[in-house]
């Protein structure tokens, strides 16, 4: 298989790390430049001990981040960067012909409208929003494979969006009244050195924060609407709580169809796990769970999967969805490496398994 | 202020031993007897070295679980036993005239069709159902001040019941659709040696459990009925999270009324911050939290407080609430002592601050 | 009993936060004054909803550590400071005719020379060093009572003193060739936001620090020589662990009797008990652990309590003595609160248990 | 490169899950059958969620352990069995020809007098006790690689062997005098269901255990004596501490050579490193720190790596070496994976990066 050089931007964060480490066990790839302005001039093996195993971590330097030497140093540029600042990298990156994978939220609306709704200023780079492909290899595997600009979605996106989207496209549950109640360990935040994020701040700490508009709700609304074909809004509150990785979704929906009998639930029952058969079955990174089996922070950490199960209760009437993914993974550098084995053609799972 | 003398039934549980230890501080109560067959003959301080400061602690010592004794040695009595084995302890007790608190379910459900549904047997002691109070001291003070037989709620119960009920009362949010989606630490599983409470298990560990239909909902519901003057069905999914005490609870509500402008929103959010004000503005143990703060379940651990918040939400429609408490106190033993001093004419907070 | 007016310089670290707390709920003090210069105008209920229930927390305002204003509003100063800073609050307060209590290591040597080699500048009160008294209560309890300085031990010092001195008075073990290893919770390193102190970066790591020279070891091997009647020199290993609060320190050391044979090893043991017994039977926080138990932070936890428990090795010829304290109280804010009870004459354990 | 196919009796514990985990991902490695009374019947994906990626696992169901269907199915067996239980399966399986990986403490003894001593029964089979290699490639790498049957080291001896035996055999520290003070995460224990290990029991707790005879004393000290020539005793205090994987080190040795001078610590020093050098430099699995850095257990967790630095402390004259292992893997199944590697002749670093 043809290998690709492969440079990672901000590597010196959660998702970075973990890119990083995955790039460098990855068949394929060949990691070129990684860079992080704290660290210039130290080894990855240095900065990360847990590397030192793999011999290009003690070759392998961190460099400032410049765009026209990456540009000759790499074939896809990923990055691992705040939002607000990764535009500024994408746009030459771009134009050096470089493929870009981008980590951060920065491409990931459609509507420069609703972003600035959201982020409070206008967007730096409106017209590159249309040519993004939204990251999520389960739903957009076939534009990805075409994309010169990936945007990679986010941790609370990709738990919500993979149980919600194959229902709300099958018509299965209304687009009204969703709620998704997230509980997310503490590397969400990124490597943030704040108050907040202490060990003896989070370690007997369970809290709801950002209620009740979170800016990951942009994303996750328009993504919805594309599938329900009209606008969706909901209600999302994230928790935190002391994990390290991995997030656990619980989403409360109202089914299109009643069951108040025995029969009516089972019917509707097989209706939907049709559908995620259907639309999960053969995926690698989604796992279905049957029986009593309930999803779990710590069967999926250190996974680039998703699992997903889902009750029907008939006493409310409602449908309630769980999912669970590795927030560094699957909801990050997992999910974006994803996007490289299909841009590159090389298997989905390469590097990932 | 006139001493009691309470004894403990089934004091080597967390519950038990927690309650052990607010008995021992107490300022008024008199600890005379405390029973666990497994560790017949061993002193407190034994079996709990913590207590071992306590003079107290190093003569009382576990005796079995004898009725006939226990009436003699003590005026109130605390059952802290399984559910199921509570009832056959609580009647020859009221008999022998004893005041009981039963930390169980087993007298907290007024109906003993209900309580058939739930637990898939027959009531013991139907006739008891009657007299038992619910000791939530906030909702039955009165009550509580004459009751020989207490059931003292459960940990998500209070939660759940604490923050929802002045709502009802005042007719602010409908009595339908109600999702309460609660985060608990592992020590609400009790003191049970089971794999999924080993540490291992439950360290990296997020994840719901008995859904859809908890034994808790039948107390749950029942309550909230007499809150909203008719059945209540609600949507309830507990979580197991990696505490060791604390419950986070995030309620999902609908206001009667509409709130689509900023006016319609500020006049709604003072409607309810007056009833929570009149309902809990002077409760000891109630911390209605201001401006940005949310629950956190690491300021209330250690407290019998339970700390409440609320957002509405302009884009939902929704009232969303929020609760914090110690399972252990505020859900199960502080509570319990608070029903005590009550009954005994103590100050409610005796022992408990 | 007459109450003293009381005040806490530097009430927003950790150790600070744990003394605001011991003094809201101390029967006989009267807590007059908290400063912050970061928290300045706030109310103790603001900055720390956990002290809420308290009445005064809802009036008292952390105010500028103003050493002429503190003077008037305290009969006894409480320095929670940074080690070097708490000096210069310690002169101008002791000449006005406050009580200090120092819970900083500015004050705990005798010899400023000692001083200037483990903190590598001179020590800008040098004349206080001999004034001040080595807050150890169960060691030096009459000189506390009469003390104007209190130079309150830290933690490490502390869960190895206590089960030493004893031993080298008696002169039963060696003072050459002693090893102390210490694990500690993370809040021993204070409210430090800084990236080693992350939930991330601790949660799932064990580490040693500081080897092998930490600053604490110049007022150990102090207090160590004084009991030995010369110079000691120790080994001490600190570490890291996921622990919020707690300190277990191991200590191996080298009874000055030989013992191989069964009985020698019984005669010895029974001196070690006796030794220890006379030092701590009738001490109210230090507890002895008898049979089989062995110090354990989670007994601790929440207590002014040090467990010790010791193990005489036949194969080796070393005797193992382990302790356990709670950092924040016994390690720092309650010993602090011992000092004040003997030096205002109040009950030792007042505010305590 | 030839695959092999390979069995695991008692797959069902913490380090039998982590060893089918290996095997599952291994490149030449052909896992035919795993054992488990508790879960015949079941396949892998069953009772292994977070195995469900691996196609095998979907397949490959639990077998009752029978000694003669698993010599037909398999050319390498590991016994991941409790101790004592082992050497039942290993005789009938060598005799049916299959290599036997023992991951319990069996066969790790040469004397079957130390065995009795420290395990109180005889060896139930002695004569395998000279056949049998002590698995510890560092150390062993030839003799493995003709092994018959493997004696794999647990993870106390590996943390404590792999930086002690290069010293000993340099003769660089004395015999005598050893202390090693080890902090274990609870997997350590393997999946015991006893209260000591539940979650409450665990979180905030920091402990040591089994001072001051340890079992796993016997095969350190008999290794220890083969590298120094001579009868080693050592002082081992393992410790319990709240962390899900990984074992720290701790150790205190006396070098035979003064140090009194800088002069003197420099060359010293230089030795140490040369030693290390020679013996660890070029080996996959160990990794010699350079700089400020120390081990931590997060590094290590989840890879075969040993981490290993020391410190020269000029005060007391001793040399504290410190090393830090994932207990599930370079502590147990990682370690003899690396043994299977060798005796199958594929890279020694195979499944294991």
């Amino acid at each position: 298989m043809k290998s690709k050089r492969v440079a990672v931007i901000g590597a010196s964060g959660y998702s970075g790390e973990e890119l990083v480490g995955l790039l460098l066990r990855h068949p394929h790839a060949e990691l070129t430049a990684v860079t992080s302005r704290q660290y210039t001039g130290q080894t990855l093996a240095q900065v990360f001990p847990k590397f030192a195993g793999h011999p290009l971590s003690r070759t392998l330097r961190f460099s400032e981040p410049k765009t026209e030497v990456l540009a000759r140093q790499a074939d896809v540029v990923f990055l691992a960067l705040p939002h607000g600042v990764a535009a500024e990298y994408a746009v030459p990156l771009l134009e050096a012909g470089c493929v870009v994978i981008d980590l951060s939220a920065d491409f990931r609306l459609k509507s420069a409208e609703r972003y600035r709704e959201f982020y409070a200023h206008d967007h730096p780079a409106p017209e590159l929003l249309k040519k993004a492909v939204y990251g999520l290899p389960e739903i957009y595997r076939e534009q990805i494979k075409k994309a010169l600009l990936v945007a990679s979605p986010g941790c609370y996106p990709t738990g919500i969006l993979l149980p919600l989207i194959p229902l709300l496209k099958a018509g299965l549950v209304k687009a009204t009244g969703i709620i998704a109640n997230a509980l997310s360990g503490v590397s969400g935040a990124g490597r943030k050195v704040e108050p907040d994020y202490l060990f003896c701040e989070c370690h007997d700490s369970a809290r709801p924060y950002g209620v009740p508009k979170h800016r990951h709700l942009s994303e996750i609304e328009e993504q919805l609407s594309f599938a329900a074909g009209g606008p969706v809004v909901i209600q999302f509150t994230p928790h935190l709580i002391p994990i390290h990785r991995g997030i656990l979704t619980t989403l409360y929906l109202a089914p299109e169809k009643h069951f108040s009998t025995e029969a009516e639930m089972k019917s509707l029952g097989e209706e939907i796990a049709a559908v995620y058969a259907r639309a999960y079955g053969k995926e690698p990174f989604v796992r279905l769970l049957d029986g009593p089996a309930l999803p779990d922070t710590k069967n999926i950490v250190g996974t680039n999967v998703c699992e997903i199960a889902w009750r029907l209760d008939r006493r409310t009437g409602r449908l309630v969805v769980m999912s669970a993914e590795d927030n560094l993974l699957k909801g990050a550098s997992g999910q974006a490496v994803q996007s490289l084995n299909l841009i590159c053609g090389w298997p989905e799972t390469a590097g990932l398994i």
